[in-house]
């Protein structure tokens, strides 16, 4: 696997990664990057993430083989409108977008015919930190990468794609789009939206001053993500509204359980064993995972 | 500071932590342990955590000039009246439990006129495995621990017991009781409580295989406190159950904000806005702290 010109659509923490760590490969001659940030693009080039900065996204992908689409899942759909006309027959596109349903049937929309050469991909890894200066070649090593391929995209393509986030160190997972939506929505989509609400609930109340203060090591991981770009979550939440209620409803009714067991004081019985359910099922993770 | 002999009634992680950083500053001369799990105290005097097992708890304190009682907080109480016939006048108790208001009244009320040698005592510091294998003389360095002292306590006294704590490498503050219970109740009550309803409506659903097989990083800083101990943990809620409730019902309020900007598609603004003040706050929690 080589790639002669990667064109890198943003150029910021996971986008910088893959450029990084194909390159660290050699598996690519040239990176071309684009970004809407003139500063992100600079950054990138000074970093050596990218060699060269193209003036516009259709530049960018001029005699591009490989092509990745590394912006908020709200703008995929313009960036690949954008690079239509200007899109090597050959090349292989790919997205990093957290959620997949709504990007592929938008690629399917947009793309037409050509719609086989674009592979939805989402690499689960990612820091609370964003920007380039945080991209590392190593980011998604021994991270899951999930393809959700469409129905016109070939067996070469699919493989293709796969080969490159193997290469990254990933491993690769395929399923559909509403497979994938449906499980983010309850391992990632949902535990940010509960992360941002708890930090906004500490901060709202006349004490934060004391919580802020004695806060420790339990909470800092608890809240990490709540400190995550609200750009890129509030697209995320926007791209998939339902998966993300259907759990959230879940979380509620969850917690309501708890929140009843605690009241009856005399069925303490039952609270412990929702306690001990809960942390039977994330023991029994930590050790397979 | 130098005691003569440790009383260690509970010889699990946090009181095995608590008897070996004593020994490795080397300021006391005997640990004396005592635990309700025969197993407990076995794994204790294997690893050196203590010097020698004792029969009752009552033979553990005859004779300590420091006790501390490091048991679940619903058997505090049972502790203190065990002790009260043979603690010596001049020895210091401390307890180590997560709540400290309903501790301080079982105090006074069990102590009565001995209770000026009860000084409550909370280190912010633990880890999601439990058991005196898990022990370690640095599990309270550079952490926070919170003494709530009783009107009936002499300066005196709370200066030793501050001292102890600052021989361990903690920071040591004092509040009230009240203010603790409250502020713990914000900053790691309520996430215990919804770590354990967010693991437990995973994994109530018929999808559960896929949500563990994928999920990554960021689920399992956030989750990684439902994994603690369901037998302290029940014993906490139940402790210290107002307050739990107070804050829950705020992080409700706050978890609705986001759910009602999520459903009004053309607010979005409003959505971003709410995830920004979270991420704003943690991010400058994060700088601070």
């Amino acid at each position: 696997m080589h790639f002669s010109r990667l064109a890198l659509i943003g150029c910021g923490l996971i986008g910088g990664s893959f450029a990084l760590g194909l390159k660290k490969q050699q598996c690519v001659s040239t990176v071309v990057g684009f970004s809407a940030s003139e500063s992100s693009m600079n950054k990138a080039l000074a970093l050596g993430v990218i060699d060269t900065k193209a003036s516009s996204l259709r530049q960018a992908v001029e005699g591009a083989d490989l092509v990745l689409v590394a912006v908020p899942v709200n703008v995929i759909e313009n960036c690949l409108r954008d690079m239509l006309d200007h899109l090597s027959p050959s090349a292989l596109v790919m997205d990093v977008g957290s959620t997949k349903a709504m990007v592929a049937e938008q690629a399917m929309s947009i793309m037409g015919e050509r719609a086989h050469q674009f592979v939805p991909a989402h690499p689960i890894a990612g820091k609370e930190q964003h920007g380039v200066e945080y991209a590392s070649a190593e980011l998604f090593v021994k991270h899951k990468t999930i393809l959700t391929p469409m129905p016109v995209n070939t067996t070469q393509t699919i493989a293709l794609a796969s080969e490159v986030w193997v290469g990254l160190g990933s491993e690769v997972l395929c399923m559909s789009a509403q497979e994938h939506d449906q499980a983010l929505a309850g391992i990632s989509h949902l535990p940010h939206f509960i992360a941002f609400a708890a930090v906004n609930a500490l901060n709202s109340q006349a004490h934060r001053d004391t919580f802020w203060r004695l806060a420790g090591p339990g909470f800092r991981d608890f809240s990490r993500i709540a400190a995550s770009s609200p750009a890129v979550w509030r697209d995320i939440f926007v791209s998939n509204p339902d998966e993300l209620l259907v759990q959230l409803k879940a979380f509620q009714n969850a917690l309501q359980d708890l929140e009843l067991a605690l009241k009856n004081k005399d069925a303490s019985a039952d609270l412990k064993d929702l306690i001990e359910a809960a942390s039977l099922a994330r023991k029994t993770w930590s050790h397979s995972a």
